[in-house]
C-alpha cells in the first residue's frame, strides 16, 4: 500500500477515481493524473467526453447484444454472412477476437456473462432466453459453443445445450488441444489428453 | 499493433482515448473501454467528472508552485515549517515523494521541469526565476537540488547554482551512493566509485 498525503483534494479524488479501473493501482493512478494535468485542457476534455459517449450513447444489437451504433449491428445486417450459424459468445470483447480470425463468417450471440453461482450470475441474467428465441428461428443450421474452458464455461454450454437442443440443431464447441507452435513438454496434461483424445488425420 | 475493426465508433473513440495515456497500449484500452461500458452510468460520470474538476479546478501554490487547493499551499502556510531551507524539484510527485520519507520539514520549490534542450525546455519554462526571487528574499538558509543524476538534472543543478549563489546561500545536492539494502556486486561503477569518494564517517 502506497500512503499518499495529497497536496490537493481534487488529485486525491481523481486518484481515487482512477484507481477504480481494473489493473491500475495508487500509484499508477497517480502517475495518471498528474500526467492529465500537464495536458492541455481540450484534449482532458475530449478524452472525459469521449467515455461519457460511450457509457451515455453505446447501443446493443436487438438481435445479437452486440455493442453497435445502429439498432442492428453491422454483423447481423451484413448480408454476406452466413444467418444459418450462431457463435454465442461471453463478451464483446470475445466477437471482437473471433472476428480478428477472419476464420468465422456466420452470425454471433453475445451472453453478456457467464453462468457463476459464486458471482450471483444466473441463467436469466445472460441473454439465453432470448438466444432460444433465435435458435427456434433457425430451422436446423448449427451453434458454436465459444465459451472459456473453466468450469463456468462448461456449465453455460451445458445449460444452453439443453435448452436449444431440442430444435434440429446442430450443436458444437470451439476445439481444445495444443496451442499453435507448443511445445508437447510445456503442455498442461489435461490440454495434452484432450488433445491426443481428439487427434486430427495428418494433411500433409 | 493490435488491429481492431471496432464493432461502434463510440467504443473505437473511447479507446483511442484511454490510449493517449502513458503506459496504456491499444489492448489496455479496450479493456478499460469495455470495463467502463459495464459500470453503472453514474459511476462512470463521477470518474471522468473527478478528472475534468482535477484539471479544470487545480490550482498552484503562489510561493511553491505545488499542486494545491489554495492560493498558498498548505505546506508554504504550515509555520512549523523551517522556512529558511527551500527544496528544489522538478514535479508535484516529487514533493509528495520526499513528503512521504518525513525526513524534511523545510518548504519546496516546484520548477515544472527540467531545463532539456532536446525536449526544446528552457530555463524561461521553469519557475527558476520565482526561485530566484524567494532566495533573494530568503537572507541566507540552505537551498537544496533535488533534481534527477541524469546530465539533465545536473545541467539544471549547475544553472539554478549560478543564478543563486550570489545572495549568500548554502546551496547543496542529495547525496548519491548506494541505495539502502543494496548489494556491492549489483551497484553500478558510476555510483559505487561516487559512493566510495564520498564515504561517511562510521556511527556504530
Amino acid at each position: 500500500m502506497y500512503k499518499e498525503n495529497y497536496p490537493s483534494k481534487l488529485l486525491e479524488e481523481a486518484v481515487n477515481a482512477i484507481n477504480t479501473l481494473p489493473g491500475v493501482g495508487k500509484r499508477s493512478a497517480l502517475r495518471l493524473a498528474l500526467h492529465l494535468l500537464r495536458q492541455p485542457q481540450e484534449n482532458v476534455h475530449h478524452f472525459t467526453a469521449a467515455i461519457n459517449s460511450l457509457r451515455d450513447d453505446v447501443r446493443y444489437c436487438r438481435v445479437c447484444r452486440m455493442v453497435s451504433d445502429d439498432d442492428i449491428c453491422s454483423i447481423c445486417s451484413d448480408q454476406s454472412r452466413d444467418r444459418s450459424t450462431i457463435c454465442v459468445v461471453e463478451s464483446v470483447r470475445d466477437v471482437m477476437s473471433i472476428e480478428n480470425t477472419g476464420q468465422y463468417h456466420g452470425l454471433y450471440h453475445v451472453l453478456g456473462g457467464i453462468i457463476s453461482p459464486i458471482n450471483g450470475v444466473g441463467p436469466s441474467d445472460l441473454t439465453i432466453k432470448e438466444l432460444v428465441g433465435r435458435v427456434a428461428g433457425l430451422g436446423g443450421g448449427e451453434v458454436i459453443l465459444a465459451l472459456s474452458g473453466d468450469v463456468e464455461g462448461e456449465t453455460t454450454s451445458f445449460y444452453i445445450y439443453r435448452q436449444i437442443s431440442g430444435y434440429g440443431v446442430k450443436v458444437s464447441s470451439l476445439a481444445r488441444g495444443l496451442g499453435f507452435g507448443d511445445d508437447l513438454e510445456y503442455a498442461d496434461e489435461l490440454t495434452l489428453g484432450r488433445s491426443i483424445a481428439n487427434r486430427q488425420e495428418f494433411h500433409p
